[in-house]
């Protein structure tokens, strides 16, 4: 099964050259004549020479390799953003080495210190469990994506605009009380945008509202039966109030969708829902359901760019620091559907 | 920013060994004296000496680098496939260079050559795109998954039983007309077993049934007008019969209920469903819904077992080729939900 592998000696060899002459025509080609490079050439064919790589990247420091840790693929988000990440191969040609981490800090952090004996150009980081500070000790380009990100260049969705829409769009469906329903996040995470939007417009507008900041847990067994609970109070609380409900995800606005279909056979004039993703359950949904939507390609693809301008800078012979960590705001997009008006 | 690298040329000067003797240290240290090894772990220490991976893999081979290609992620059934593989890291310590393909032949076709250049230990293929005989042909440790397996090695899911075990429960739920919807696809395709265990059971125990094999279309809008249309048809040809249907995914299955809700306001109990894969969709559906799940932890543990299998073989000296291909077969596990008695 193993052929041999063709080496610099076989080439010098065939073409009567000296082993360090067939290195410097890999490494420094201009130093030889159009004539030698040419008989080289002829001899790769001739041998049926196949490019190792390493070779290469020992010689100029390329690897060509960028690695993604993403806390999970089951959130359909990361499973999205993970796809427009690698597409960018057609782009740029970078490969990727991904990891996920599940959470995992002190495994993260080991696959961090691997890649970088690997040599790798750059990384994108999407999970949350390395602060931007010790990230950016790692001396490398990087690009975070939603979330804390005081150290390291970001991407991230505007998230404060998200709140004031699906908060907005509530209150032009002349909810009586509008209810957001959230985990409770630190402020120096892109998501507490969200709260903080729905806070602003609730005081601006003067609209009676409340904020449900709790852990809705990690099961969907859990989930669900939490957000049971929560529709119960609420249903006690306003029974005859129209209620403007702006879940944090889709995912748990089509949990409360179905508790309350299966409830009332139908989704009542007295209930306005609108989810955050745009995720396919959002639109899988018995009734089709308004989200806010994040431009995933589009994140994904101001990331790489942010990205290969650091590694094309390090690639100088003397890279000038970025003054400071760049971030970029990606603005969400208003999906109306069916359990809005 | 970029911090000059300790090279082997520094730890030399510093321990006044030659170079060959520092390289002697790390791809052969049995051949230096226990004395001078420490005295070289020590300059490494003062030096703050970091491994270069690409150097190590130059010595010895071994980059540790395995291949993944993966048709697309928008489908839970891969993204969930792909997290269960890379959390092989802490088992094996391998790490994954992952490609989407997202049906573009020619760019996968490109990305496995780039791959074979980075001297990469071994592949495992969920893509459909490139025939086992053509992967054969690399000369690579090789697992395929759920696709065309002749010449290569693979995992896939008992699809045959998993077509017996949802025929079989309709059957119980004493439905008058079994149907099973699915794509036309090819017999060399593992999913196929899920067509003949349906009418193998059918043709077995006598009962009426019909096999409709159609390309439901590749966007959701599609899609969910061409389901309607058969659920037409279908209402047309057995209006007073108990209807069974078999969907070929879960998606499609939720897409089916949904129409049939918002048709009769609930599921009738002239209509029983089931579904395939056990993704969060059957789970979430207004109607959670019964399906074969597929064991997809068990399967990437199995890939990653028998490649590494493969790749430990290929690092002795004289690797012994697989006589022939080994194909590992996963039970799939009935879940009864609330479509099905």
């Amino acid at each position: 099964m193993a052929k041999k592998n063709i080496t610099f000696n076989d080439i010098a060899k065939y073409t009567n050259f000296s082993k360090t002459t067939i290195s410097r025509y890999f490494n420094n080609p201009d130093s030889l004549t159009l004539e030698n490079q040419q008989k080289i050439a002829d001899a790769l064919v001739a041998l049926d020479y196949k490019e190792n790589k390493v070779a290469r990247i020992l010689a100029n420091g390329k690897t060509e390799f960028v690695g993604i840790i993403i806390p999970n693929l089951y959130l359909h988000y990361y499973s999205q953003m993970l796809n427009q990440l690698l597409s960018t191969y057609e782009t740029y040609g970078y490969k990727f080495l991904v990891f996920v981490g599940n959470g995992k800090e002190e495994t993260e952090r080991q696959y961090i210190q691997e890649l970088l004996a690997y040599k790798i150009e750059g990384m994108i980081i999407l999970s949350h469990t390395i602060s931007s500070k010790e990230l950016a000790e790692c001396n490398l380009p990087i690009v975070t994506i939603e979330r804390e990100d005081k150290h390291t260049c970001s991407v991230n969705t505007d998230n404060y605009m998200g709140g004031v829409q699906a908060t907005s769009l509530l209150y032009k469906n002349n909810c009586d009380i509008l209810i957001h329903i959230n985990a409770d996040i630190a402020p120096d995470v892109p998501a507490y945008g969200r709260i903080q939007g729905f806070l602003d417009i609730c005081q601006e507008r003067n609209i009676a509202h409340e904020l449900i900041l709790k852990n809705l847990g990690n099961t969907y067994q859990e989930t669900s039966r939490t957000i049971g609970q929560l529709l119960e109070s609420i249903e006690k609380k306003y029974p005859n109030q129209k209620k403007g409900i702006f879940m944090s995800n889709d995912t748990h606005a089509n949990i409360l969708l179905n508790l309350i279909i299966r409830k009332y056979g139908t989704l009542p004039d007295s209930y306005r829902i609108i989810g955050f993703d745009d995720s396919p359950i959002s639109r899988d949904a018995i009734i089709p359901t308004s989200t806010i939507g994040q431009q995933i390609e589009k994140i994904a693809g101001e990331a790489m760019e942010l990205l290969v301008m650091q590694m094309n800078e390090q690639k100088k012979r003397k890279p000038s620091p970025l003054p400071a960590p760049i971030h970029k705001i990606i603005t969400p997009v208003l999906v109306r559907r069916d359990t809005t008006e």
